[in-house]
């Protein structure tokens, strides 16, 4: 990803600390933590220093190279327990505990997963550049950009391949309610020099309407077998909008988020955070204390919804995806 | 409407100033704006010191009593700019009009308007309340309550009357970003007992797919001769999900919100407001300069989702209300 026109990483490995940009202060500020323990990188993904299903996915694989191969599954519990619904999480945690069963030093095991992560987010691009007309004009929710995959993103990465190839775009960036990841999109978008706007999440559909929308990209944090897919807050309405609109409705995401275990989305924990995150933005307190919040942070989105999952395999149809089971990352 | 159990309106005339709860600082404050002239109640109107259609109607009728005969073709002009897409806004000021042309005083003209109004919420409050089982659990989107229509409310008055019967409730208050009038509905709802919770705009479709919302009432601020209405941003959203998993989906307007000399929503003018609404909430900056901001205030939602319209002459389908051409208020 570009940072004031530098290259970087939302997250990499350094000196025995793990470095990510700390996306609870960005767009406002672009600031470093450095997470020295395992604490600390549990910190780090509970805490939403770092986010996106397979950023999450790579910083367990790294605090893995924190500890002892005698504390390996006591780390691996503590990972587990920081984010229930990302999937690219367990993946990864398994990833790594394999490679070290197999005698794989641990750092190497993580920076090797970071890697093939980043790499089928480029190739994410690669496909699903194709599915992105010249002058498209395009919906998404939340950040599924570099920042939420280490490098390129699932959902941004087919819109940065199209301005590499010189297609025009215009991006509807949906605010997200309640963390305001859209800022995060804004952001990356900037950066990469492609045009957007920042609107209200209840605006999307009126875009919609008035034709002024041509397809939707957004990420996963997981995915079934069926392609009921969980994604933030506020995505099933949006590809509910898309289908009586129709709008193309694209889920972007690698290998890691699909969860060939089960079978339906109605099996995927929703987490429910904080109420603080509805109650206060940036210190300021917007929701009195006397007013009762709920705060579910994902919703479920079936897979009749969804026109197409654009993966580092290609292109596949909600009833294509069982051919994913043959491949291993 | 109760507040701490003392009977209010949101707004009346006394000693020739209108007096109206300031909006703007509930429900952090209970404060109220005195306007002395007519520049006031078009600043209070702009600002939504005061808002929501008809209680706009009442102000602005309000408006006119405190400008000499003379002046009221130039009072007209000044408030018809105030916003454009409420359309009680213009019924009122044609009202006052004709009633001081047949020779009527312009304050007794307003008060009787008002009254007109706030008896036709309390009627709209005894047809809707036939249509909520006991223990239902609504969605309603912005404030359609006592702040917005004077007293009783639009949407929130059939809740009202249901409490009162005694039936149990539990409401999903949408916060209604940008300006989060979910707020206001809130309160209201705390001051009368009635049991809610208040959840991200995203979260709706999320409770609605899940079975836990049995019916959505919502208010207007234009109604076009086929059905189609232009409510607050994020109407349509929630119409549309509606729909998708076959739940009533009502509107609760009085006569002035029917505009019968257009046929469709498309004619209707929706308003932009300022950048700000989105950028900042209560004074803290949430969206940096740098991102470009769009704020259309309001959407226009196809007849075909309204499943009936509630007024103060009882309930229509969308191919019924050319019947209310026949009234006058």
């Amino acid at each position: 990803m570009k940072i004031n026109g530098k290259d970087y990483r939302s997250l990499w490995f350094e000196d025995g600390r793990l470095i990510m940009i700390d996306q609870r202060k960005l767009p406002f500020e672009l600031s470093f933590y450095e997470a020295k323990t395992l604490d600390d990188v549990v910190f780090a993904i509970k805490e939403m220093v770092v986010r996106g299903a397979p950023a999450i996915g790579c910083a367990a694989a790294y605090g893995l190279a924190m500890v002892s191969e005698r504390e390996l599954d006591l780390a691996i519990e503590k990972l587990s327990k920081t984010r229930p619904t990302a999937y690219d999480l367990f993946f990864a945690l398994n990833y790594v505990k394999e490679q070290v069963e197999m005698g794989k030093d641990p750092l190497d095991a993580a920076e090797d997963y970071t890697n093939r992560i980043v790499e089928r987010c480029r190739k994410i691009g690669e496909y699903g550049e194709r599915l992105i007309p010249d002058n498209a004009r395009i919906l998404t929710h939340c950040n599924a950009g570099a920042l939420a995959t280490v490098d390129y993103g699932t959902a941004l990465s087919p819109m940065r391949v199209a301005k590499e190839k010189g297609k025009g775009m215009f991006v509807y960036v949906d605010e997200t309610r309640p963390r305001m990841q859209g800022l995060l999109t804004a952001w990356e978008l900037k950066q990469e020099g492609i045009d957007h706007v920042f609107i209200p999440d209840n605006a999307a559909g009126y875009y919609m309407s008035r034709g002024e929308i041509d397809l939707v990209i957004v990420g996963a944090d997981r995915i079934a077998k069926n392609g009921d897919f969980a994604n933030k807050i506020g995505t099933y309405e949006k590809a509910v909008l898309a289908k009586e609109n129709e709008i193309p409705f694209y889920v972007a995401a690698p290998l890691s988020t699909f969860d060939r275990s089960i079978e339906r989305g109605d099996e995927i924990v929703i987490e429910e955070r904080s109420e603080k995150e509805v109650r206060e933005i940036r210190g300021a307190k917007v929701v009195p204390d006397w007013v009762e919040v709920r705060n579910p942070s994902f919703d479920i989105t079936p897979f009749r919804y969804v026109t197409a999952f654009i993966t580092e395999y290609g292109i596949f149809k909600p009833d294509e995806i069982d051919k994913l089971i043959n491949f291993k990352l």
